[in-house]
């Protein structure tokens, strides 16, 4: 948890990940609107967020629920983040996704659902775009890092992991944060490992306490749901922190990351996002 | 768990899937070469077995390990099945390989790290192929009902569900068979539900418990992992039955699939399997 | 799983545990009354069962609900498995009531929450009284052996296991049937393994195929809840199977048992129970 | 998780627990000498912390292995503890322990697997003596939460939880330590919640991640297990701190605390401790 540790950096446009600044990405679960993803792009860069989430193809569980707005949700949260300053990060579902997504998206997530996706990861790896592994929710740690080699050994080496919790017994969460996996991951397989700590709290209330852990247990980023009015999300709106209150969340983040050696930036400079 | 309930069978070819008959689908983890898979396919015939089971796109857990021999594998596995009077089942990976598959596979497997990768969930749904969906090893009895509406949707209904042991804390096998899911899972979704006693045992000495186990409990077919001489084996071995006692393994599911109202067929008439 | 193996056979009264013959416990989870419990043993004798189970000092999760009857209950148990030629089995809580105890029980049950209580382990080991260990719902199968040995190594080597099942994150079901413990345990302890299906299913609807299974497993007895009116039962009343349905059960359980080379007696000889 | 909730100060002598403060309680597994507990007592109290621990009636997994000085242990104990201004806690095993406990134990710790025996539940609710309650490592919040009422409803309110890790199919710690746990069970029941990283850390690399987790999560105090020399201890060894780096884990510990806006205390004014 030293920052004299072997953590690979990994560098997307300006921004480095992995050193003493924490990166902190946040958004909706799934881009709904203009309105909607400009309003919290805007938030989430004065809190000093660096990159911009939202999904546009969504892996729900069942196939009847919201599933998305597509090509036009990257192409409005390439926007809003653009106008924000911000990077972008979003979940790809298919090889096919690919070659188009580069226009959109900065970072390429693969969610937990596919974490074991070896074709998904083997194109992930060959496109060279920066991949973030989300930990599959029923996998050990050597399960997670053996996904990311697939990945690694394609000459791929813009790897983050992301830690988002695992399935237990416990169900006043939705999952249970496995804070141990954080320093262990980091060290095994030296690199960068974000903390989503919205998946594994379920509710709101729990957002909190799981991001200040994340942040002890010595995370190189947060990855925050975050929605204006979340009693109206299309998906995963108990979990979302109001986006009112997202930056006094990150005030608190920004204190224990202080007393664990590390930073958040208090806020991009606006005149360079937009300028 | 009685015959009268409302399981839609399934019929491949010749075979019906979801009546009184339970079908039997046996052979090796990955298919090695063209005299492991002859040798398999007589016994499993002989044995009352209707599917001849193999890997030829393996999805290991980490990239480094045999990950099977590929279309040579799937020509081997289609004549050895045809030359003992066997369908074929092997599991697919990638949308881009289910046109070619049609020619070789009977049944494409969709295997328990995919469970939850809907584009491959919706690509076999378009196909019209016949489906055995696993469970994954982390998700939940409605994730898996849910996962299987994708293929549903698509107007496919030749769709079997697949128990093969969830992760639970107990090491003593490498999952844990979850034998109640069997009639839960045929009663809410209706479709047939296949029995992988393999996986979950991890070590041959507990599969024949599970596989009479899974019997007992109403599973509608079994799909069982055996090899030669599994201390060769390129894949899972220490988990797959020895050949020369795979028969004996039949006759003992035999006996409690009759004290369940089922039954397993002695063996395929050879005449005709051969003619 | 053959008989030809090495478990010790456990002789309480006229009663052998561990041979050919499976032992079947059967009871409501509360004794409430005279005239329930004397309507269980009938029809718990009249279809095999050898055990009448009952509980009278009930560890409930919560304080508020209904702890039991007291040494009042355990009266009436002897009563009423007197009348009908049974033994008695009931979950024993604490060192002080052992020597009262061996009046009403012959066989001293250790619930799943005690499983690690070695106070009462040692208690009961030095008690000498037949002991059955139910297995913790958090425990490993060499945990629960472990347990065992405090009671063995008391000199007390009447013992029997218990497989109740374990958590999981599955919750379809209130606990997962860990069936693989079953041989596993039988094999590693040599001592007999008796299963309750009612714990783990937590609803009658799953009773029978775990009850199917465990048999199939291996299992050397059978543990399970019956009342005559589940939905007036003040305690468990969901997982109990409907006493009128009890024997059906019994019957389906016996075909199984002979599918595997074991049996379940039809009924005793009511002239000598009642002689 | 701030300071103006509703959680109740427990007060053991002149020790507040559940206010700004966070309570440190360190010391070994076992105590098995008065060279080392003395040596530990030294270091603890220096480093902020108010409890001695060290276990003297251990509850192990096998009943092989070291069970502990008995009351030879709790004398020295106290012994350690008065000569450097310390409480101390250790784990009660039996209610007929209790009495005499009383001489020697501050804290009265009742262990994960204890935490559903009701009997000891209810003679440590009757004793009148301040209890910490650790979770059952397989039990929920909810009912570790309805075992603390079965102390609190005999009119003992000096009740305190301890979270220390549930059991989850991951091997790389011993357990998974739930954090979301600990405001979950302050806010439900209103009562402090101590963390305990030690035991699920299972190994010392992670037991400052976990430490400081703890902390931010809002964790009113920390029992952590420390040893002179790890490799040698007769219990636990591999998850002790080293002694010799309690003070330096303390100093960051204190980081994070001041981070969420608690303090952990320096340390102890020698001159009252030795007085």
């Amino acid at each position: 948890m030293r920052m004299n540790d072997n953590v690979r950096r990994v560098t997307i446009r300006d921004c480095s990940i992995g050193g003493p600044d924490l990166t902190v990405m946040g958004g909706p679960c799934a881009i709904e609107s203009r309105e909607q993803i400009f309003a919290i792009a805007e938030v989430v860069a004065a809190s000093g967020g660096r990159f911009l989430r939202g999904g546009a193809f969504k892996v729900r569980t069942a196939p009847t629920t919201f599933q998305g707005l597509g090509w036009d949700g990257w192409r409005l949260l390439r926007e809003a983040a653009d106008a924000h300053g911000l990077l972008t990060v979003s979940e790809i579902l298919e090889d096919a996704q690919i070659e188009q997504a580069r226009r959109y998206i900065d970072l390429a997530q693969i969610g937990s659902r596919n974490m074991q996706n070896t074709s998904l990861l083997k194109a992930l790896g060959r496109s060279g775009m920066p991949v973030m592994l989300k930990r599959g929710f029923g996998c050990t740690i050597d399960e997670w890092l053996h996904a990311a080699e697939y990945i690694l050994q394609e000459g791929n080496e813009d790897v983050l992991l992301c830690e988002r919790g695992i399935r237990t017994f416990e169900t006043a969460t939705r999952f249970t944060l496995d804070v141990a996996a954080i320093p262990i991951a980091r060290a095994r397989l030296g690199v960068p490992v974000i903390v989503d700590p919205s998946h594994a709290a379920g509710q709101r209330d729990w957002v909190e306490c799981l991001t200040l852990s994340g942040v002890a247990a010595g995370g190189d980023g947060l990855l925050i749901e975050t929605h204006p009015n979340p009693s109206e999300a299309l998906s995963d709106g108990p979990q979302a922190v109001v986006l009112s209150e997202f930056p006094a969340l990150m005030a608190r983040a920004r204190h224990v990351a202080a007393a664990v050696g590390r930073s958040i930036p208090v806020a991009l400079a606006m005149s360079a996002a937009v300028g």
